[in-house]
C-alpha cells in the first residue's frame, strides 16, 4: 500500500471516528485519575467560559436557527434548539451546581478484612469513555458534558446535526473548562460531521468506549439499542400509571390524577393511565374526570369506566400502550390490587408508577409487585426526577435493570474496583 | 392458515425458545416475590433431590460419556464432562452453601427523606429472567441455577449439547427444589435442543430475557457477545500481570510470582506475564526464574531479560497478548511503575494485576492507574475469586465495567428499584 492510499481511506467517516474515541480513551486516565478539587475547577472554568463566550454562543445558535427556519422544522424542533441568554445562564449554573456536588469517584463502597489478612476494598472508579447521542437540543451538551466530566470519564457527544454550530460553541467552553483546570481537552470530544453515518461508527468502537447513554425519542433510543456493540443505557418512554385504590382518599386521588397528568405532559414521568379499582369506582371516577375535563385534558376509558361517567370517550387497546406526552389520559377499571399489577407489569415500562391508598398491607402489594425502577404511595409519578430525588442533574431516567435503574446522575455514571492489599499472602 | 400450519410452525426451535423465555418470564414474578426462608428452602431441597437421585445423575451421565467416547473428545473435554459420586455431592454442597448466605434481596442500599417529605429508599430486587449459556461442565448446571434462584431469578441453562443427559438430570433436582417450596417449577429450565440455532434464538429474545451469562472459553463468550440483543454480564480471559517493584523483597517476589503462576495454570486468575522494574532486574530475576523452571514453568521474555538470564526463551509481541492457561509465562523489563501500568491497561484484559513493593507510595500509582477489576498489592493473583473475597460462590469473574464488575455472585445478580413513599405529595 502506498502511502497515499494510507492517506486517503476510503471510509473517512469510520477513520474519523476511530480518531475521536481513541483520543477520548487517551484522556481518559488522567481523567479517572483527576482529585475532586480538580475535576471542580474544570466545571467552574467552562461555566465562566459560557458566560464569557454567551455572544459566540447564540450567535452560533443563530446560524443554526436560521438553517432550521429554511428546512421548515416544526415549532416544537426550533423551541429545541433555540438558545437565548437565560438558556446560556442555565448552563452555566448547571455546570456550578454540578461542580458543588460530592465527588462520585473513590467512594468506599464496602470494605472487608479476611481471615487470611487480606483487605478488601471495593471502591467506585469511572466508567472511562461515554459515548451521548442526542437530538438537536444544546444545552444537552452542556449538561451531559458536565456529568461525565464530574464523574471522571471522557465524553463522545453526537448532538443532533441541526444543533451542530451551538454544540460546538458550547463544547469549546467545557474543553477551555477542562484546559485551564490542566486536564486533557479531549476528555469533551464533539462529533463534528452531520453524516449519520457517525453514529454508526461510534456504536461499533466496543473496544475504545465503555457505554452508550442515547437521550431523545423513542426512534433515536430504539435505533441505538438494535445497533449497539456497546452497552446501552436504555432510557425509553414512560408509561406511567396511576392505581387508584378502593381504600383512596378520594381528595388525595383527584389531586395526585391531576398533578401526575397535566403539571407538565411533555415529561416521561407525566402519567398517561389511571386504573381504578372497581369497588369504588363509581364513586371516585366522576370527580377525578371533573378535574381532568375540567384542566382540558381528553379521557377515553374501558367500557365500564365509560358507564360510569358519559364524558369518557371509547379507549382501544392501543390506549394502553401509549405514551401520549399530551393532554390525553386512558381510564381503565380493574378488579383490586392484583390486577392493577399485572395491567402495570404488562402495559407499562418500568418507568414510574404510585398507587393511591390509604391501606398500607395494599400499597406494599403494589409496591413490591409493579416491576418498576420507581414505585410510589400517595405521591404524583412527576416527581420522578433526579433533582427531586435528590441526586443532582440527570442524564435521563433508565428502564433498563442492568447497571442503572431510574434517575442517572453522575454517581451512576461509575463502576467499581477491588483493591487488595496483603502482606505477601500467596494462595494455599 | 389452517390449524395444521399453526400447529407446525416453519421454525420448531424459535417457537420453542420462545416458549421457553415466555415461561421464565412468568415464573419470574412469584420468584422474585418469594422470601429468604422459601428460597432457602428450595436450594436445600434440591440439595436433598440431587443426593438422593445420584444414582439417576451418574447414570445420565455415563449416557453422556459414552457418547463422547464415540466422538472422539479430548481427554480435558471429558473430564470436564464427567461426574464421579465425590463430584455429585460437591454439588449438594454448594447448594446448600448458597442457602446458608444472607439474602441478596430486599437489602436497604440507600433512603432519604426529602424536605417535601418524600421518603426514598432504594431497595435491591432480582433482574428477571437470566440466560446462562456454558460447555459440556454438567455441574455449572447446579452452581448457576442455585445463584440464580437465590437471587430470585428465572433461570434459562443452556448448556453444551453432549452434557445434556446430565445436565437434564441436575436440572431435574433443581425443579424438583422448586416444587417443594411451593415455587414455580419453570423458574429453572433447561434447553432442550442440542440444535446450536438455540443459542442465537435465545439471544435474541430481549423482550423476555433480562440478562445473558457466558461461562466458556474465548469463542464462546465472543460468539454470545457479538450475536446478543440482550445486555452481556462479560467475563473474557484472564491475562494477569505481577510487577516486581525496584522496592519488592525479594523473597516475597519469588513467592508470588511461582504462586500466581504456578498453583493452578487453567484458571482466569492465572498469572501470565511478569513485569520487572529494570533498577533491580538484574538482582531480582534470577532468583524468580530459579523458581520457575524448578516447577517446570517456561520463560519467555523481551531481550533485555533474556540478557540478564540465559534460561529465558524469546518472547514475541503475541506473548503480551496471549492467556497460556499453561505453565509458560512471559517477562519483561519495564521503567518503574508508570510503563507496567501502561503495559498492564495496554495488553492486560481488566481482570486481576498485582505489585509487589514495599513502597506504598508506588503501590497506589499501581491500585489507582491500572484499569481492572481486582488490583493487588503484595498479594498472589490466584486470590481473584469470589470465595476468597468471602462473596461466597459465583458465576465468573466479569471483566467488564457494566453492572457488575470482578467476582459475579449472588448480590451482583440484583438490580435495584426506587420506592417513595409520601402523604399525598403533589409536584408543584
Amino acid at each position: 500500500m502506498t502511502a497515499a492510499a494510507v492517506s486517503k481511506p476510503d471510509n473517512t467517516i469510520a477513520v474519523e471516528m476511530r480518531r475521536v474515541a481513541q483520543a477520548a480513551k487517551d484522556a481518559s486516565r488522567p481523567l479517572a485519575l483527576a482529585d475532586a478539587a480538580t475535576k471542580s475547577e474544570a466545571l467552574r472554568a467552562a461555566a465562566v467560559a459560557i458566560r464569557a463566550q454567551a455572544t459566540t454562543i447564540l450567535e452560533a445558535n443563530n446560524k443554526d436557527m436560521l438553517a432550521a427556519e429554511d428546512r421548515n422544522l416544526t415549532a416544537a424542533f426550533k423551541d429545541r434548539l433555540k438558545l437565548t441568554q437565560d438558556r446560556v445562564d442555565a448552563m452555566a449554573v448547571g455546570l456550578e451546581d454540578v461542580a458543588g456536588r460530592p465527588d462520585p469517584i473513590g467512594r468506599l463502597l464496602d470494605e472487608r478484612t479476611r481471615p487470611n489478612g487480606l483487605k478488601i476494598s471495593q471502591v467506585s472508579v469511572p466508567l472511562g469513555v461515554i459515548g451521548i447521542i442526542y437530538e438537536s437540543r444544546p444545552n444537552v451538551t452542556a449538561d451531559a458534558g458536565g456529568l461525565c466530566l464530574k464523574s471522571g470519564n471522557a465524553a463522545i457527544l453526537r448532538g443532533g446535526s441541526d444543533s451542530l454550530h451551538s454544540s460546538q460553541a458550547i463544547a469549546d467552553c467545557l474543553r477551555e473548562g477542562l484546559r485551564v483546570a490542566g486536564l486533557p481537552e479531549d476528555g469533551i470530544q464533539l462529533v463534528q460531521t452531520r453524516d449519520r453515518a457517525a453514529v454508526g461508527e461510534m456504536l461499533r468502537q466496543h473496544d475504545l468506549i465503555d457505554i452508550i447513554v442515547p437521550r431523545g425519542g423513542r426512534s433515536l433510543i430504539e435505533r441505538v439499542m438494535e445497533e449497539s456493540m456497546i452497552p446501552v443505557i436504555a432510557h425509553l418512554e414512560g408509561i406511567c400509571h396511576v392505581y387508584v385504590d378502593r381504600a383512596a382518599d378520594p381528595r388525595m386521588a383527584r389531586n395526585i390524577v391531576l398533578n401526575a397528568k397535566m403539571r407538565r405532559t411533555g415529561i416521561c414521568g407525566a402519567a398517561e393511565t389511571v386504573l381504578i379499582d372497581r369497588a369504588e369506582a363509581a364513586s371516585q371516577l366522576p370527580g377525578i374526570v371533573d378535574d381532568l375535563v375540567q384542566a382540558d385534558c381528553e379521557v377515553r376509558g374501558d367500557t365500564e369506566a365509560r358507564a360510569i361517567d358519559g364524558r369518557i370517550k371509547p379507549a382501544s387497546e392501543a390506549d394502553w400502550e401509549t405514551e401520549y406526552l399530551d393532554a390525553i389520559i386512558s381510564v381503565r377499571v380493574v378488579d383490586g390490587v392484583e390486577e392493577a399489577v399485572d395491567h402495570v407489569n404488562r402495559y407499562g415500562t418500568n418507568h414510574t408508577d404510585t398507587i393511591v391508598t390509604d391501606d398500607v398491607k395494599v400499597a406494599e402489594v403494589f409496591l413490591s409487585g409493579v416491576d418498576s425502577g420507581i414505585v410510589m404511595h400517595n405521591a404524583s409519578t412527576q416527581f420522578a426526577d433526579g433533582g427531586e430525588f435528590g441526586m443532582g442533574a440527570e442524564i435521563g431516567i433508565s428502564t433498563g435493570k442492568l447497571h442503572a435503574r431510574g434517575p442517572v446522575g453522575a454517581d451512576q455514571l461509575t463502576s467499581y474496583k477491588y483493591i487488595v492489599r496483603g502482606g505477601g499472602q500467596i494462595r494455599p
